[in-house]
């Protein structure tokens, strides 16, 4: 099983490569293309343009060549670039969403990420600074219709929102009804005219086979993320803290 | 606090009675009215019915007086009929969801409760019993903006759900933007044209409080029915079951 499974992503690795070859995307590192076609996906557009206004990198922090083996995503990279400060529980408050807010633009975090009745309030307090505002679509469940992911990615999206973070219909992957993830992605991407759209597969409740072939139909229905997992699930993530 | 609580909760349900009384709502329980203005809802229509037609009773049931202070809902009452046979887990499948609704025909129970994305499906097995097809609304963080709500509650009452279980805005609720907290249950009551509302108000994590307000919210803007707990929330419900 081990042996067809790796076989089987390296197919999909070398297809996928290919495919990209065909429409001329732009090349990644020339001798590992299909090996990472599935590992490495692009740099944020908001953390490059971070760094081309010379905010994100650290002054004076050492440029280091990469040990073998390491590709760095650039030189003088922080670490909060690459942080989405995360405030997804469901008593959160106005007052904690300010918080959030004035902390990610304080750090100068990538973004804040947040359920998507603060997302007004977020793009209001966070205008002029370069945090993006990141909401949740279908969270954390999934299960919700298609149609209703995309009214409220349409809605976040007219709210401010630059990032959504949708759930995968995860009892159609178990069932491997495919067409319905493929179209339930595709209705959020459509919904979503152009803004970054991650697919959250919540990977600790698939099999391999399972995760390789949603994060295949993501990158088909033009998703530009696949993450791991909500969060809210009692397979991965963070468990879960009891209030006091 | 617990006393200056009681009062308040004796005249809300005193305040409660009033307005039922002045716009002639059906009486209650003469000497008790007040006092359970906030605690005893009306028995479900769903029941009544079942209870009409026959089904419901348990042939040979013997008929009980009730006990001193205690009142039967009503003779040969069966478990089944109080029962929301409920599947709400991200990674239910189509198979599962099948199951369940031929368990909750075979026991005649109330209603099956499922996620937005199984409402078609149920409301097509289940076509011609009395089983209710009740679905989560918002759910389970509620978080989302309002007008998401209104149009989720909508495609599902139009996909044949008869009950809609909606979660309240609970980071509002914990701030005390009860204009929001009100204009979003309103909302989902919109949505669901006549159709039954439960508001979730996620209780373990509301003071004693902002249970009795979020409640009288709830009813003022004409939700039938008040829940205390999604079953997800870590403050309370059944605790997060750790897949195999």
């Amino acid at each position: 099983m081990t042996d067809s499974l790796q076989a089987l992503a390296r197919e999909i690795a070398r297809e996928l490569a290919a495919a990209d070859l065909a429409r001329g995307a732009p090349p990644t590192e020339r001798d590992t293309a299909s090996r990472n076609a599935l590992l490495h996906p692009s740099i944020p557009s908001h953390t490059i343009s971070a760094a081309a206004t010379g905010l994100a990198s650290s002054p004076g922090a050492p440029t280091t060549a990469a040990p073998p083996g390491v590709t760095f995503v650039r030189a003088n990279a922080r670490i909060a670039d690459f942080i989405d400060h995360t405030l997804l529980k469901a008593e959160a408050t106005s007052a904690e969403v300010d918080k959030l807010c004035d902390e990610a633009r304080e750090h100068r975090f990538a973004a804040v990420c947040v359920n998507p009745v603060w997302v007004t309030r977020c793009a209001e307090r966070l205008r002029g600074t370069p945090v993006q505002v990141a909401t949740v679509i279908g969270f954390p469940l999934g299960a919700n219709d298609a149609e209703t992911k995309r009214r409220e990615a349409a809605l976040a999206v007219a709210h401010g929102a630059t990032e959504l973070d949708m759930v995968v219909a995860l009892g159609h992957v178990k069932r491997g009804d495919w067409n319905h993830v493929a179209d339930d992605i595709a209705a959020v991407v459509e919904g979503a005219v152009g803004t970054l759209v991650k697919v959250i597969i919540e990977s600790a409740a698939l099999t391999p086979v399972e995760i390789i072939k949603t994060c295949a139909i993501a990158r088909e229905m033009r998703a530009q993320y696949v993450k791991t997992s909500t969060g809210f699930h009692a397979a991965g993530g963070p468990p879960p803290r009891r209030s006091p």
